[in-house]
């Protein structure tokens, strides 16, 4: 204890990264048996498991009844957990901040999300949490779903972005055709779509070749959890780090499960899919301890945003936050995360205000990676997740909706435990049915002026608007002074996801993915 | 381990509680070195915590972000925990369940809960958990709030119901006067009364005598620890088993906490007193591991009824079930709650339809208590303690209101996963501004028929009605057919909590408690 204390004081008096890194490094090089020096000096592996679309309350250790996530509850009471972490409200915008420390807008990474038929994706000249490890000498593999394009030439899979290999799904299971909705999904005739035209078959891709078309669901996160720890065994065997980057398709709509999942959870399908979800990620945990990689390895998980609501009873829980996913409503951008670093990182919870965008500049700081050329939106948040007392560095963050325009800007601000709302608009997939209304897609795009105010830290449920109390119009005025700051400060990169072309989607058949359903029948 | 599979399978065999308890016993008192043999032979201790008021999501356990639950969330993890474990809505009906494994109209124990003014209390002829240990040889002390009565010869207090000892506050601390809400909590201009007419000052009660008038709040939790542990080692050193009732006054409205609590916890006042309640659990918990106790002691924990929801943001969370206390949907009547029998019990989660009137029947199994000649509606639950896969032996319950009535019956009938409303009625207590209507006392008594029916185990929030679904129909009908044979076999005991005489308020100055409110200056 006396021994970390140490290495947490010359971290805080250094404020050098590159030092913090080394020490912990070299402790943990020289520390102990276990843990393997890599080439490149012991720095640490990365690991980053990032769930789909699940809820602030659909983990076991987040308090749903029904759920049983025994392997991520367990990974959680050893982590430092964030209990105030905020993502984009949709996939590919949350993906994109995930990536790369900035705020999607800055990238082009809006409105909505990629489709299979999109032209774009992340551009090319953006720089990834792999593509900042590479000159750190750094092996990184994604696995699963990536959701930041494709592209006709494939210019946009992440082995154009600092990733040396890829195993997944390029977009949402949902792109999928219903030909593969699962058997106790029921059928096409949903009161809600879940499939896409039937002329989009999902493809699975190796690296850029599409191994399997369209890909069988049931099978796919054992292949997924297969790709991971033989990637890990040979890096490590080959002695240098790795980042590896896990965004599971769970637990996405459609839900599916292997047969060995399916059928065995009180919480029904969605059960079934987070379940394997939770065996996954205690599939690779177990790789990383059967391999004494646990002292030597940073291990990260988070959802890429709130639940998806209008599945009703078979979709997922924002617990007891506001609306879903879509929504700039806690239940939309504050999911469950945490960050494990076995030795050096003492569990507990922390309230600090933390976003995914903060990931890349503090696994940066973790393994000396150079950020300085970067124009970063996220934070190092080493002090957060070291000190248990401290709030860390961030004081405001932007919310931007689903659609972000820029004569609008940012839908909420939030500033410590206070949270202003100066947009709000419900959203379908938070459900056209949902108790609340303004939840519902019904509840148009409104301006609040002033801003409704919520004391996050003790209404987590922003159900108790603070704005008309005269004792809080100073905070709201810090906010607006911060907000116009911030607009002003942030370039934004024309929209990308809306152009499609029909003649882009993935396919290993000819050009319109004729014949369907055996569109292709593609080598392994 | 086969050690206990082999117990457990004797108890299976056997179908008789008390072989059960006497083999447990002899496990415990000759397996190992911990663990005082007591004159009764090794019966086990019994400890129940009761909070007051705390709702499902109101522990760091359960999921709340800001509240800070160390203790009783390591108790959690080292216990079997209930995620469906159902009270009356409000706390004197709860207690009398609870105290009785009987429902709250057999024993009179409505409308409402007891007042200071009330001029009755629990039937002196009802069976308390205390009175059934008492032929075993168990010492027992109530530390708290008791809200079963006083009563004029203060004959309905615990000392009268089994109890050995009893220190505490005989109702909830919202009867005491406004010169004793707390600093923090504001005055007594709150929107929501938060104190009863001045001429009722807070009681502490030790057994039968008043030895603080009115009760100095801030010091009361540490002197219920202090009291707490004293019994408990006094009983040990005695070499008789024990039974520890320890029903707080935290986190009943108005908040409070000691000086060291206050001020500490993100989630304000309300956090600090929950933080306190936590810190009693823990050091009482401490105290059964300095004597090592662990393995010979069961330890409970569960709350009352739900949160309540009029403080809004300063009150208590339901977490994702639907209203809070006082009404019958989830979010009044489902808690967290535990058993922790170190040694016996192996932790885990269970989804089984249990209720706060099985303890009683369940601690009769494990001590040997005899309870043949009790009409009771508890259950032994031991199956489900010991057995993760078991559903439990309890296949309906019945979900009584606040203000009971023949006429009308059970309001709520829960059949395993499902929940048939017949009856809804909103409540002031679950906020007459809650951004869900039905919760709302302007919701008004309303009859539902075919009832309501929602799958809780997909649908925690009771928020999608299945009953218009044909296939549901069988469902509806078993429902329905146990609801009238419950009707038809349950014999009400004439409503108790009304009637009020202010002649009868506990107060050690003159009947009318003048002067006020130094009404009197009791002998410690």
């Amino acid at each position: 204890m006396i021994r970390f204390g140490l290495l947490v004081a010359v971290a805080a008096l250094s404020g050098l990264a590159a030092l913090w890194w080394s020490t912990a490094a070299s402790r943990t090089a020289g520390g102990t048996a276990s843990g393997r020096k890599s080439k490149a000096g012991g720095k640490p592996n990365v690991v980053l498991f990032l769930a789909d679309d699940m809820g602030y309350g659909d983990l076991g250790y987040s308090g749903h009844p029904t759920s049983r996530t025994p392997f991520i509850d367990n990974l959680a009471q050893n982590s430092r957990f964030f209990t105030h972490f905020y993502v984009p409200p949709v996939c590919s915008p949350s993906r994109a901040s995930l990536m790369t420390g900035r705020y999607q807008v800055r990238s082009g990474i809006y409105p909505i999300v990629f489709t299979a038929d999109s032209v774009y994706g992340l551009p090319t000249n953006e720089t990834t949490i792999a593509a900042m490890l590479k000159p750190q000498g750094y092996k990184s593999m994604a696995v699963g779903k990536w959701h930041l394009g494709v592209g006709a030439e494939n210019q946009y899979l992440p082995t154009n972005h600092g990733f040396d290999e890829y195993f997944g799904i390029p977009y949402s299971n949902d792109d999928c055709p219903c030909k593969i909705c699962l058997p106790n999904e029921g059928p096409c005739t949903d009161p809600v779509p879940s499939c896409f035209p039937e002329n989009v078959a999902c493809p699975l891709f190796s690296n850029t070749t599409i191994v399997e078309q369209p890909v069988d669901l049931p099978t796919l996160t054992q292949r997924y959890v297969d790709h991971a720890i033989n990637f890990i065994q040979r890096t490590v065997a080959d002695g240098d780090p790795f980042f590896l980057y896990m965004p599971f398709n769970h637990v996405h709509h459609p839900h599916f499960a292997s047969a060995s999942h399916e059928g065995m959870n009180a919480r029904g399908l969605f059960g079934d899919a987070l379940a394997e979800l939770d065996w996954a990620v205690g599939q690779v945990l177990k790789a990383l301890k059967d391999q004494s990689l646990d002292d030597n390895t940073i291990v990260w998980f988070a959802s890429d945003n709130g639940p998806s609501l209008m599945q009703h009873e078979r979709g997922g829980s924002a617990g007891l936050l506001r609306c879903g996913k879509g929504t700039t409503w806690d239940g939309g951008v504050r999911t469950p995360a945490m960050v494990r670093w076995t030795g050096v990182i003492t569990p507990g919870r922390s309230n600090a205000l933390v976003s995914s965008m903060d990931i890349l500049p503090t696994i940066a700081a973790y393994t000396g990676g150079n950020v300085s050329a970067l124009t970063l939106d996220g934070m190092d948040i080493t002090s957060v997740i070291q000190d248990n007392e401290v709030l860390g560095p961030r004081d405001f963050l932007a919310v931007y909706p689903e659609f972000p325009d820029k004569a609008q800007g940012p839908f909420a601000v939030i500033h410590g435990k206070y949270k202003a709302h100066f947009w709000t608009e419900g959203k379908f997939i938070a459900d056209h049915e949902n108790y609340d209304p303004m939840c519902r897609p019904s509840h148009p795009l409104t301006k609040h002026d002033p801003p409704l105010l919520f004391n996050l830290h003790l209404d987590p449920g922003e159900r108790y608007d603070l704005s008309g109390e005269e004792k809080y119009s100073d905070e709201i005025e810090m906010i607006r002074t911060w907000l116009a700051e911030h607009i002003a400060s942030v370039d934004w990169m024309e929209p990308l996801t809306g152009a499609t072309d029909p003649r882009v989607q993935p396919c290993c058949g000819d050009v319109n993915c004729e014949p369907f359903p055996e569109c292709c029948v593609c080598q392994a």
